[in-house]
């Protein structure tokens, strides 16, 4: 990184691009001997380098040693910020300790809510960036980050406020807030309750804290946690804020999340491992992102899938995720989610690609990632393979990107 | 690699030592602050550092470095030699192609007996010695590693004379010869003139050219390949030459596959997806090591897993193994077969961890690896982790371990 990309350049010796193609819904461009002109942080033109334009002949060359192009991975689903690791649990889960058991003593999700109160913003920014950085040497070059370990006005704060210095800091990301991400302890199970005070209370106060900070606004609608009525409730507060939906639906059982997301004109519906073939239809319809998380169903040891061709078959514009969390998905690799996209899932090579760059972007509402068309951002991937689909085929291979010079 | 270890030293400064105990069927020692003695090739004495004999207090140390001590991984079933690969054809898979329609138009298996009958020793030698690099980075000590590639005599020739100087570069390899692997073009579907031809020719000579470098045999036991009866008399007939059964068994269908290695005293039976109970108890009894191949599941994009819980409770000593070959598992990592194993066989991390080294080793009838009590070979793996529980905890992470000085 210590050569600088001229302001004005073209990037030459490519194997090929590899880009969906922004005007349409699943159709990858494939490039051979290409050549992409870029100007400042955007890309200015692709194609064929025999049919460079004059203009650009004279631009200063950057070598690209016979790499494939790709834009850089978006992940649209992730819970980066939290305190602790939940490894101790995790070995008693797989000596056969039931989640309920674990839940029921105090574990599991309740003890990263412990140990995320308990951390300043300064440690939660510390170990932010240094996932940050793993993700980044992945190709993963934005991502949507939630709050939602917090269950509390001042913790949820602290995770937004920590969220306001890594973009500070430079990080691409979009900030969601979640403070309706389980039921707050603090209730003693009167959802209604908890229901009201993040939508009266805690959203308001937190975007008067922090302006400009959160884009998105996500509940888990799940059976025994918030019921789609009370999702709306908190999302059309969320609204009434500026902040989009985006859902945790259809997780565990059905209980409409789809349909709900639908309703609301949300942004995504994320999990969806049981939603209803009406809510994939609404989905299409609304033009609602479907963000599936396969990774989370390996670490869980699920046995079902999430229905992803029945989904595209419908018309949904599928995205995948890490859902990078300690309890269910601790997992900051784009790699293991494209194979379990195209293995398990059984998306096409393109599809889980187009899922984890294009798609994922439209989820997040920008026109501008997930492609190397002209005006897309120059968050550039170079590969060394001969074939992107070796990433895929050469399963449990850490393939790692390189970069364009910053 | 520059500092070489001395013919008799100590290890120590470690976090600590994890190691089946070679006595026992599932129990792993967890030695916090502990020591290896070592001389020569073996390990001398296992312990507290505390404990350390006086016989040992004026023997060179070498430093742990806080790292925690295992066994090398064995792995007890590889395809390693073959020439080609199939990514073209994967992409095909991914879009929905069967692999019977491949198959029909000369793809599959037949595309890299062509590529494996057009390689040289030398080339076989090549690319075999680059796959093993790779292994061992990852952890992997000792491997099975079979022919049948060929399905003619003089091909499987090659392929185990390619092993033979694989062997003689100093690879720990057990060589499993396998020409009935599936059905020869050449015998247009007379499978039993093909499984005379295995056991009364190609067998018999390929031990006579290439004297003591096989170990084992192994037969595709399979509706529509070899019948139980046919594995039975090609299995009879490596017997006469010195080789000991084991089978891939029970794969697609119930074929007896199980109850058949039983019957034999099989070293292993591998894949066993179909296994009955009958078979399971049959095999605990007969101490044939079953040996499951999750990795494979994963990269076919199946939906069952081999019933591993079932077999650990029939009491049998399960194996596990990458498969690595290029049509069902391109996978040189064990990390990826460890998390399989926990994640969705759901063995617990000890069950794992001893299926990867002590009953690898079993399985290959070697006592002297997978663990490393007294005796043992001193292959010692040294991984920089507080908890080994982190390598499956963290999902997708690359962790590679260190290795002691040659
Ligand atoms: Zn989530
Ligand atoms: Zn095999």
């Amino acid at each position: 990184m210590s050569e600088a990309l001229p302001n004005r350049c073209v990037l030459l010796n490519l194997r090929g691009v590899l880009t969906p193609d922004p005007l349409k819904t699943w159709a990858v461009d494939r490039i051979p001997d290409a050549a992409l002109a870029l100007e400042g942080d955007r890309v200015a033109w692709l194609g064929r380098a025999a049919d460079l334009p004059a203009a650009w002949a004279d631009a200063p060359r950057v070598d690209g040693a016979g790499a494939w192009a790709t834009p850089g991975f978006v992940d649209p689903h992730t819970h980066l910020l939290f305190g602790g690791n939940r490894s101790g649990e995790f070995n008693r889960r797989l000596h056969g300790v039931s989640y309920q058991q674990i839940a029921a003593e105090g574990g599991g999700i309740r003890e990263t809510v412990r140990a995320t109160r308990s951390a300043t913003v300064a440690e939660l920014v510390a170990s932010g960036e240094a996932r940050l950085k793993a993700f980044r040497e992945r190709g993963v070059v934005h991502l949507e980050c939630k709050t939602g370990y917090g269950l509390e006005l001042e913790a949820e704060s602290r995770l937004t406020a920590a969220y306001a210095e890594l973009k500070r800091r430079g990080w691409s990301l979009d900030v969601t807030l979640l403070p309706a991400h389980d039921l707050a302890p603090e209730f003693g199970g009167d959802v209604e309750a908890n229901a009201r005070a993040v939508a009266e209370d805690w959203l308001p106060e937190l975007v008067r804290r922090h302006p400009g900070v959160a884009r998105f606004c996500d509940v888990f609608v799940e059976t025994g946690v918030f019921s789609a009525d009370q999702g709306r409730r908190i999302f059309e507060a969320g609204r009434r804020l500026g902040l989009i939906p985006r859902l945790h639906a259809d997780e565990l059982t059905w209980t409409g999340g789809a349909e709900l997301a639908a309703d609301l004109g949300a942004a995504s519906a994320d999990h969806l491992m049981f939603c209803s073939e009406a809510g994939m239809k609404a989905m299409a319809a609304a033009g609602v992102t479907p963000v599936l998380l396969p990774a989370t169903t390996l670490f869980l040891g699920m046995r079902d899938w999430a229905p992803a061709r029945k989904m595209i078959d419908a018309g949904c514009r599928v995205a995948l995720a890490t859902d990078f969390n300690p309890g269910s998905c601790p997992c900051v690799d784009p790699l293991t989610v494209l194979r379990l996209g195209c293995l398990q899932l059984r998306m096409t090579f393109e599809e889980a690609f187009t899922a984890m760059t294009l798609h994922a972007a439209r989820s997040l509402r920008h026109a501008d990632l997930g492609h190397l068309h002209p005006g897309a951002r120059a968050e550039v991937l170079l590969w060394d393979v001969e074939e992107m689909l070796e990433l895929v085929y050469w399963v449990g291979e850490p393939y790692r990107p390189r970069f364009l010079p910053d």
